[in-house]
Order: structure tokens, then sequence, then C-alpha cells
């Protein structure tokens, strides 16, 4: 492998992701594009960034991106085998995607977050 | 009203949208937005090409872009009553994305919808 492990703390858990109104694909295949975008991984290092998820949401997110032609799998005849994911063409094209709604994220995030802070407020207010 | 009326094939339903990885907000957020482009509209103006959905989802669609400051709406005091929605800046915001989303469907759904075929067919094969 000629690139660095996955960082454990690539996603923080605390980053209020669920509001922002752009999702790639299934919920976690914007961080799978992410986790490959160096190169191919195993299973078992995808697993580091993503221990949010179950290995059983993992495997049928892989497999939902393999079906659709967005990684490429790749089991290699060793002992004991060895499995890789890899981002096809057309999986890397999707960068682009995701690097635009991270940065419509960091640019107006806040401002949807403020909005539904004083929305609710405002509606607890009106409540009986 | 200085606009034009919205085409009621605004959005082809035959279109295979679902597959798109890319989703913005709510299902229908985008569709909206796209409605909402050129000024305000009342809500039988945005039910015409949005006619696939209830009018029960769209309100819901509606208020949850509102709390999200993504929509202003603005009840006239007339007879009858005249409620209008419009898209704030942040809404508004929600354009580039939606554009870059239609870009990469334009450029990349042919071949992700061929992935898709070609993974299926192989499957069935497979299947005993």
């Amino acid at each position: 492998m000629d690139h660095e492990p996955l960082d454990p703390a690539m996603f923080d858990p605390v980053c209020p992701s669920s509001p922002i109104p752009v999702r790639i694909g299934d919920k976690w295949t914007a961080m799978v594009v992410l986790c490959l975008q160096d190169g191919a991984r195993r299973f078992s290092e995808l697993r580091v960034p993503m221990a949010a998820i179950t290995p059983k949401v993992l495997t049928a997110t892989l497999r939902a991106m393999e079906r659709d032609g967005l990684v490429i799998r790749t089991a290699h005849d060793e002992n004991p085998p060895r499995v890789e994911y890899e981002l096809t063409p057309l999986g890397r094209s999707l960068l682009t995607l995701i690097d635009a709604t991270r940065s419509w994220s960091r640019d107006h995030l806040p401002a949807l977050l403020e909005a539904r802070r004083t929305y609710e407020a405002s509606a607890a207010r009106r409540a009986p």
C-alpha cells in the first residue's frame, strides 16, 4: 500500500451533518468516496474512520456502489484472501460534487442551523 | 405576478431521477427551489409541476424549508387570503449545488444506469 492509513477521526461524529440539505447517494456513499480518494483500501481499513456504522451497513453500501459502477471490488488470490475496493472513474467523478457540497456547508450551514433554532424557539412560544 | 406560469411538464415523471446519487435535502426540496427561482409563487402554482406529490407532502416540504430558512411564507392580508412562498438568499444559494448535480447527472447518469444493468444481468446469471 503506497498511501497513508485512514485517520480514525476523519469524520467528526459530533459534526452536525444530518441537516445538510445535500446528500450524496445513500447516507454513507460520500464517506466511502472520500476514504477511497487516495487509492484502494481493504474493508478493515474502511472500518477505521467509519466505525460509527456496522460492518453489515458498510458491506451493503459497498455493494450498492459496486452495482452502480462507483467502486470495483477486487479479490486477490492470496492466503489469507485479500479483498480491496477502489474508485472507478465514475466514482471519482463524485468528488467534485462532494467538494461543492462541503463548500456549501462551510459557507451556509451555520445560517441554516441558526434559522432552524429561531424557528423552533418561535414555534415553542406559539405552542399552548 | 411578473413571471411566467410554471410548466406542468417542468419535471419529467419518466425521468429516472431516483438513482441519482445526490439528493438535495428532502426528496422534493430541489424541485421547490427550481420552482421558486424566478420569484414568489402561490401554493396552487407550485402544485402544477409538482402534481406527482400530494398537497400534504408539498406542505410538509415547504414547512421544513421555512424552518431551515430556505423559503419565506408570506400571508397577504387580502380577501380571499393570498399566501406566497419565495426563496431566501440561503435558499437561492442551493441553486449552484442543484446545477452541479444536474450537470453531473447529464454527464454521468447514463454510465451509472448502464453499470447497474450490467451488474444485475450478471447477478441474474449467477443466481441458482
